[in-house]
């Protein structure tokens, strides 16, 4: 019996990435409207399918399209912005900041055309996106003629798209309404990572994926840190506590699975849920090797995806694939571990089952939907060509294929790049329109870069106001005077504290930034035990801002606020030209004197060895106010047995970098 | 002052990759003759140089050509010709064998032709080769204008080119002589590894390279395997045992380096010794991680290379350069680690250093040669572009660029690629000749591929001649009589062993095939303890040769040899469909009865538990030696108390097969 197509792609070596992975040469496909009628060898097919339309495929391989399970489209407009940098500075210094300031529908729209222009032409016909605006990526997709699984994010903390997760749901709700139903979008909800979102958002999220039965991504063990605080949190990984978030009730697509074990992968399994493998992701950010090789021995469906270009840094699933064999086979010690054929069964086939679209594409099989591409296996750089083992054709493509070797691309029927050419995107408009975005962030980041205090606002986080403190400081051989001299009745003591602080001050080739500390302070209660630990972040201005009679200063605090970071991500975001380490065991009063508040610090520096301090210091808004302190700070300094002959009015950092 | 150039390379984004990472945009070069004249931005260069003719690079990259620093160009000829195998495997079952019948100089020749415009084609303007025949690489190298450090191999085993190490030396020699001083080639000598060469080919390399005063390149601690084998022969990782050679009084090229710790890289330090770090091939064939890091950290200078295409798939640079910046970081858990300027100079000014042509290449410098490539950053895959940092570019190159973005190619002042176009190779007709070759080899494999015997012998190795055997085995119940009935006069022992059996049999989907056994004896003494262990290796005839009275049989052994390679290698290499484990203690006599000599086996069947069997065998020439011995077999089963009621005509291996 004949059945008639529309379309007859014959003379091809047709990979079909089926169960059975079929191979025919010469082979045929027949499409009939959006699906594949028939597959197999040319002579058959062209007997079962007579077509009015027949292409020559030249001898090229004509297999399904590639699966990108895992990426965030829009951020191909930061594709370069910042790199070699750890997680945290790159997120928390580049990549929010870039949002909070330009993402808007019409980035999200132009960063997905972008997007899409490379994803066909890598040979890409569907993938899983997940970024904020998800109307605007569905929209541009559906126009560029992908196919594709939307992810609306939610998360904890406001972002560019939703003020509060609860506006975000309500968008995901909208969005899914919208989209149910679609063609080539499969609308979907992406609650971002765990560790982003509150079991709430957790849970109300899987339960809106369940009630629209579509799928539901999600960040799970990027990283080894993120692991290790759900356990000291939760007390358990990361899989059980979503599950027990209920968030499994949703078809689940997880992306990364770096960090789980044995016993989290079977509840994946058991959960149907599809993982998605971003080695090139993986790699740059050095999160770890991903146990792929088990996974797909359990019977994982293990997809593989770029990530966003921000962090990849393009859409290039030819080499993620190669990447994928490769990685697996030097964590398992064995070269035979994901084999070409396998890497590019988790590219097609079982990538599409992991985004929960198995029945649809992934594979040349009649009924599927014609997503397809033909691929030129005759370069120079993939010659000669052997064809003694049915694996060497995975080889070429796996081990020595290149994206650019793509030719054709088809969805759902329909052309999207012929003999190299884009038929529904417009490349020149598209990268002019992409500059001119990046000269804006350019701008915008130089204009940041140019002061170490808009490096330190661009953190976000809650800073305190800019103040004035007077201040005032003199040597001391001998602190027991001092202590004797507080019990004095001119002197009210309002509070007392014991630090031992640790600081590392920053400075920079230009002096005018001044200088950046960061202050551990270890709290000391009246047993010597350290009660508490707290980090400071303090940008110190550089200049005095005036001088008062017997060296008593007016100096600025531009910056003052918690320390939410590590020394280590300062150091990394503000790469400082030298750093200077002064350690000082500090007694400090808060005293009123004259109906005005005074801070008294007794200081022992101890590194360097500088020995005893006494420190006059109060906060000041104006500087008549500032004038009159200055003299109440001098005669405190004379009432606590100090003299005024050998005031400092250099700070640790100055007498410590003279000291070295 | 002015100089006249010859050529002024302008409107490019100039990145010298000198000691200071200089970069100018818009910048330029003047080229005069094969050297680079002056490099800076453009103004001053367009002042200082004027120029007969000046090319307008339209705002794309110029940079130093890339420096491939550990291939085998010939081997391109075998690109895909199998993959994921275990380095063994993959060697000795496919490597080795298509090299003993292919490689000549005709295919040597054409192999680095077709390297060549590979390499121009990916921007490598200069490579370090080891091959044979190395003559014909140097000639088709220099042909194609590229600059190359070529090296004759030198090994302990009979080679393409040489049947003794004596004659690979000559040639050496004779080869080194005749390059010496071209502009192009500097001639080599390439001990291959320490485990494929013995301590006198070591110390009679290091004294030719250093004599002529030219590079030694070596293979240095690939696998762990490599360095658990040198530890326990000669007590001492890799790199103390080349040195204790005398290696190091040659300049040494190092490749891979993976296994060898900081003592070790310490030695290669002060010896002045580059290495060749190979990310693709080492990933590939699960060779390791090697820690460049630290390498670079020491001052070493790594350079980077694409190991030959056999093993890579490609020879592709910019793919190296991404994975040699991704693994590092992954490895050493940070993602700052090898940022992508510092992998971009392990390709260029690094690699050139490795390859001891530092003065020549390797960077943008007055008075280098003018080895240069123009690429594109503009193309969708790489936009957009960001600028706030010096480092941006690095990234676009590194992490986004593509090979395919070289546009122009320059060595020694020369074009060899303008425009993407060739001009010194004939891409067309290198494929065809390419093709031919494959067609040939995939012949020779299929064939072989026919028979598990044709797959033995392609093995290579000492195998003993085809032989019959007569056999007859009865099952007994109780040993002992067998041994008491030894003593009888008419029986003259001749030997008495005692062996621990552990068979494995494996079977294959064509019956035809017979079994394949690999056996390893356990010898034991008369105090019960083991004395040594053997490996062996038979291949048995499916069919029975014949059948005599009483269930005598005669059988063909078609392959008997010691097993070099162990059990895991031939299950890799000859895939069985099935395998049946027999294991036994076995009491083995030579002993001599009516002149004739027979072994007589006494059999304790442990795995699986089939209890004694008594077995006389013997071998044959003719058949009617064979009818002979046939008889005294028989009679030799009375004699020692077995019954000839109960004869087995079946192997231990199908016993076994039907108790499973």
């Amino acid at each position: 019996m004949t059945k008639s197509a529309d379309l007859l792609l014959i003379n091809a070596i047709v990979l079909t990435m089926d169960e059975e992975m079929h191979q025919y040469e010469p082979g045929a496909v027949a499409v009939s409207g959006d699906s594949v009628l028939a597959v197999g060898p040319e002579a058959e097919v062209r007997k079962a399918c007579p077509a009015a339309q027949v292409v020559d495929c030249g001898g090229k391989v004509l297999m399904p399209g590639l699966v990108n399970a895992h990426t965030h489209v829009p951020m191909t407009l930061m594709r370069g912005l910042a790199d070699d940098l750890r997680l945290d500075v790159w997120l928390q210094g580049y990549m929010w900041p870039v949002e909070r300031e330009f993402v808007s529908p019409d980035f999200v729209r132009l960063g997905t055309q972008l997007a899409c222009a490379e994803l066909i032409r890598t040979g890409v016909t569907c993938f899983a996106d997940m970024y904020f605006f998800e109307e605007n990526v569905a929209k541009a997709t559906a126009e560029a003629g992908l196919r594709a699984v939307c992810g609306q994010s939610v998360l904890k903390f406001p972002a560019p798209d939703a003020v509060s997760f609860e506006d975000s749901l309500a968008a995901a709700r909208e969005f899914i309404e919208h989209w149910k139903g679609h063609t080539l979008i499969t609308p979907s909800v992406a609650p971002h990572a765990p560790y982003t979102c509150t079991p709430e958002i957790l849970r109300a999220t899987a339960q809106l994926a369940a009630e629209f039965d579509v799928p539901l991504q999600i960040h799970i063990a990027e990283t080894a840190l993120e692991v290790e605080n759900m356990r000291r949190e939760n007390g358990m990984p990361v899989v059980p506590y979503v599950k027990k978030q209920g968030l499994f009730d949703a078809k689940v697509l997880a992306a990364h699975c770096i960090h789980i074990d044995e016993g989290e992968m079977h509840t994946l399994l058991h959960a149907g849920a599809g993982v998605a493998h971003n080695p090139s992701s993986n790699l740059k950010l050095a999160s770890g090797f991903a146990p792929i090789q088990k996974m797909l021995n359990l019977g994982l469906n293990v997809g593989i995806g770029t990530d966003g270009s921000a962090s990849n840094n393009d859409l290039d699933m030819f080499e993620e694939v190669r990447l994928a064999a490769f990685v697996a086979k030097t964590v398992s010690n064995d070269p035979t571990a994901v084999p070409a054929a396998t890497a590019l069964k988790m590219a097609t086939r079982l990538g599409a089952r992991a985004l929960h679209l198995g029945p649809v594409t992934g594979s040349l099989e009649p009924g599927k939907r014609a997503d397809l591409i033909l691929v030129d296996i005759s370069p120079l750089h993939n010659s000669p060509r052997f064809r003694h083992d049915a694996n060497n054709v995975y080889s070429q493509l796996v081990y020595a294929g290149k994206a650019s070797d793509v030719v054709d691309v088809m969805v759902n029927g329909k052309w999207l790049m012929h003999n190299h050419e884009l038929l529904t995107l417009n490349e020149k408009e598209l990268t002019a329109a992409a500059q001119e975005y990046a000269r804006k962030i350019d701008t915008f980041l130089i204009a940041r870069e140019q002061s170490v205090f808009s490096k330190l606002v661009a953190l976000g986080g809650s800073a305190e106001e800019e103040s004035f403190e007077v201040q005032v400081k003199v040597k001391l051989n001998d602190p027991a005077p001092v202590l004797k001299a507080l019990k004095k009745t001119e002197i009210e003591i309002l509070l007392k504290k014991h630090y031992h602080q640790h600081d590392i001050y920053f400075t920079f080739a230009d002096p005018a930034q001044g200088w950046l500390r960061y202050r551990e302070d270890e709290m000391i209660d009246d047993k010597e035990q350290i009660t508490g630990v707290r980090g400071r972040l303090t940008l110190i201005g550089p200049s005095r801002e005036g001088d008062f009679a017997h060296d008593v200063l007016l100096s600025r605090i531009r910056y003052f606020a918690p320390a939410a970071n590590s020394l280590r991500f300062y150091r990394e975001y503000f790469k400082p030209a030298s750093e200077t380490a002064v350690e000082k065991d500090r007694l400090r009063w808060l005293v009123r004197y004259k109906n005005e508040e005074f801070f008294i610090n007794l200081d022992r520096v101890e590194t360097p060895d500088l020995g005893y301090y006494l420190e006059i210091k109060s906060r000041t808004w104006s500087r008549r106010d500032a004038e009159e302190k200055a003299n109440c700070s001098s005669e405190l300094i004379l009432l606590l047995g100090g003299s005024l002959e050998n005031t400092i009015t250099q700070d640790y950092v100055e007498i410590a970098g003279e000291e070295k």
